[in-house]
């Protein structure tokens, strides 16, 4: 009976949804607020009898191993890209696929984890490990950067954000065309006496297109000041990573994370090819930005024809984490390009050299990246050129010394 | 298939559930030895023809957030209170309401956080705050108090009673009238080698009345002799707490539980409103009881027309925290009043100074505990009289310095 | 619309699965790769219109307690055994009981704790202790051993495999008689960075048999060498153990695990009754085997006319642990016969006394265990005589001092 019940609640509450404003229609496929949740669901231009590139939204609930309970959301748009988010994973980008080509990688993690079987404190605080395979993992709010014990703490490796379930998710498509796509998630990062940091999530996309957008906005619910850190771990492997795939982007320096990554700092700019005992090499860099405060970074693939980019505000994001982790296929062989608030040192480090932020009580801070699949030598030229001109006459400092040590 | 199979399954179950002595009918929603639960599900005074205050009980399995799969039940009692307990979370008491007025507090936590997002570990064994938002958690059975590590392990702070999904909760009404209603819920503490403490909680109500009591019974099924710790966490916030509320309770002495509390100790009978900074301020009370061993502790509002008061068995509970928490709103405006085997201080404390209690291979222990919601004049000068008869003429003993330092 | 397209797609799925080659038939119950999963299920011979012994195959979902959303698998066979495991623990044996006795224990943890809700680190590292009671729980494979920490990292006790769920999970009977039924769980341990170690385990069960083999294959799936370690955990309670049961097996060595156990080896091969304040005693076993590499160790009842037997490849398995826990009833009377790799130390101890085993990359290594349930004087006898053929003249070197210090 209480499936019976549920069934017909479900149903209810459907219909209910299937409204929105005049400008847009609006379905909540979760809420805590109301103790709801539509489970498997689907929409499509078809069904909305919408003219124009045809698209679907399609929520499914997973199961299998420690993926049991976990929920994807898909976006397949025909002409233009299939985009897989996790509520279930703090609105994580499991991958992006179009045109050919895909944004994202390979992780021996092949499951969408599901939080509760995850022990972020695990092997010291690497925990975050058992589930890493997303093409862009939020890693924040509350801290980030690598772990680290303080005062019997750990602050594990990346925060919680990316191993949180959201409390509220949307989605929401506007009647006119082009019929724009917004899925929205709500991260709650809330602790009695700790933290009520809230993150509503956005992303963007208009059906056919080869770029989308995120828009996420932070809130400090609490009534004192909180510190908050954020990396947008964007993570790009095969085909677009290869030998000779370059990174592109404009900066006023450069310094390697740590004394392994020295050896690295002379052809920072290109990468190897699957690489036995690489391990990784991570940068720091400082980057620059047209008199919008706009910067665009990149990487492409050898021939010249393929990339994927990341635009995005240095005053959101000040920091740019490069992460080479070029080793075997089965190790993960995959680029990060990070944009962050941070870069990937423990807090503490963070905090000590001043690169922690804070929002006040009631505050609010955003930020928006946007993120293009690039599929013809054009696109990438377009990009190269604007990535050269936000340079322009300005030497790039490179620094043989890292600014803090483990 | 699977699902036709339950939901018919169901159907039969319940059927067969429907049953009970004479004295009163059972519902069984969750049964760990069977292997069963229920799921949503609802009986009413109505349904059952039964004459009299109208009633419903009604449990609701809860989605969004980290509250995925946790269950509320709630007793509405049309002209009485409206009871939730959480039987996921060790049957602790999430709200009371009725009569204008409530019993509980606004966390910042807002979920009905399932235990298994919860790492009771984390932040140094803090991880209890992740879910803390309730009228009344149960701090037990196996430890309580702040977290301490002792030879390497974390004790929690505590304890993982109220972090417990029930092994078997059932719901009985008596047939006859005024037809109180009692849920019981089961929570097991049972690790190999270690601890086998079993606690049969019950909550009694009967329909239209202003309070309800709580008899849990706590059984060692080991065949060694085992220490158990518990403390009523009891919380109050708006409206009852206000600036220039009252705490009253029969006592022989009272100690600030640390330095800080110090400050408090001239004023510990009233409260501010919200105090930006202020933290929170404990105090360790020895109460008096009466010639049966019953005392009573109180929270009322400035005008003397509202509160909140709780009934216990200085036998069973012989400690009494006090823990004014008055800082803002959003950081947790509340008062807890804790009646208790121990005080809030580790375990390992709690041990030295012999406030630990054991309990024999077999042995059952009963925490008898009535909570009433005041909402006159009269109700409030009722208690705060007999409160005044108990306390007599003893003196209270204020000492200022604390008993332990953590 | 969720619940019933979830429906139609389980009855659709189920159609699909209900076939297989020309030699068996295949469900596949879960699959973390299609992202499904069959939940309540079950086949028997008579659906198949198989003749000969009579069994049926069931999956079972489970609710309550800590044990919410568990699945169970069950091979009832009419005149043989009843074989119960746990796909969301490791496929672990929770029971398997038959011809009028069983193989198994009984312990406080009476639930099938669904691994969502332990904390493996918790009691620093002592957390599995919270979910066992298996017949035979798999402790591996990336380490095993008691909890040890090092370089700041707790290596849990025994490992993960017995708390993680499975990722596949496939129902074979074969076609022809005597239909022989195998069912299959996949085991992954896989982490970025760190490992890619992947169980594929399987129960070959014969309806009407009184005995049933394990043949797991552990594969490193990563691009480098990796350690495992894997101790079978087998564990048999009354009615087999008893006061006066023996222990039986072929050894060129025994020694006492620690300095505790050095006191019963003058009768390790025998049992005491429940003793009080027993705790356990722990031996170290250097099995001998018969020129096809196979060995058997049993335990038997005072009678002789009952009693397990695990005959396994010492080529595969060189150690074997003997665990006499025989403390009292409701402590966990039981003794564990764990054929390994390794002993039971810490992973530190086992790495510098070089038991670590290591697969190289791509490399399988298989596990082949046969247990049979001993029903008779004459199966009794000749376990023995068996067991007396492989000791043949060799004299057992028993060696009073531990070969490490925990």
């Amino acid at each position: 009976m209480g499936q019976m019940m549920k069934i017909k609640l479900a149903l209810t509450v459907l219909a209910v949804l299937v409204s929105g404003s005049a400008a847009a229609k609006t379905w909540v496929l979760t809420s805590a607020e109301q103790g709801t949740e539509q489970g498997n669901w689907q929409i499509s231009s078809n069904q909305l009898k919408f003219q124009g590139k045809p698209f679907s939204i399609e929520q499914k609930v997973l199961h299998g191993g420690k993926q049991e309970g976990s929920k994807i959301i898909t976006i397949h748009s025909q002409d233009g890209l299939n985009i897989t988010l996790s509520p279930t994973r703090g609105m994580n980008l499991l991958r992006v696929e179009g045109f050919g080509t895909r944004m994202g990688w390979d992780s021996p993690v092949k499951e969408v984890v599901n939080p509760a079987y995850i022990n972020l404190e695990s092997r010291n605080g690497l925990g975050w490990l058992d589930g890493f395979n997303e093409m862009m993992v939020r890693c924040g709010y509350e801290w980030t950067g690598h772990p680290v014990t303080d005062q019997g703490r750990i602050y594990t490796l990346h925060g919680k954000a990316g191993n949180t379930p959201v409390s509220q998710l949307e989605v929401e498509v506007a009647d006119a065309a082009p019929h724009e796509i917004r899925i929205r998630g709500l991260i709650k990062e809330s602790t009695f006496k700790k933290t009520d940091l809230q993150t509503m999530t956005e992303l963007r996309y208009v059906p056919g297109s080869n770029s989308f957008s995120l828009h996420d906005v932070l809130t400090n619910h609490g009534d004192y000041p909180h510190d908050y850190q954020i990396i947008y771990h964007s993570n790009f492997g095969k085909p677009i990573l290869e030998e000779g795939a370059r990174f592109l982007a404009p900066m006023s320096g450069i310094s390697p994370f740590n004394d392994y990554a020295k050896a690295g700092l002379k052809d920072w700019q290109t990468y190897k090819g699957p690489t036995k005992d690489f391990d990784e090499m991570v940068f720091n860099i400082k980057p620059l930005s047209d008199s919008n405060h706009q910067t665009v970074a990149a990487v492409i693939n050898k021939a010249g024809n393929s990339g994927a980019s990341i635009q995005f505000d240095t005053r959101q994001l000040p920091m740019l984490t490069l992460w080479k982790n070029t080793d075997t296929l089965k190790q993960g062989y995959v680029t990060g390009i990070e944009p962050g608030t941070s870069y990937a040192y423990p807090v503490t480090i963070e905090r000590e050299q001043k690169r922690v932020k804070q929002l006040q009580p009631g505050a609010s801070t955003a930020f928006d990246l946007t993120y293009t699949l690039l599929h013809s030598s054009e696109q990438v030229n377009d990009v190269e050129k604007r990535i050269k001109g936000i340079q322009g006459e300005t030497k790039i400092d490179v620094r043989e010394t890292p600014i803090a040590k483990e």
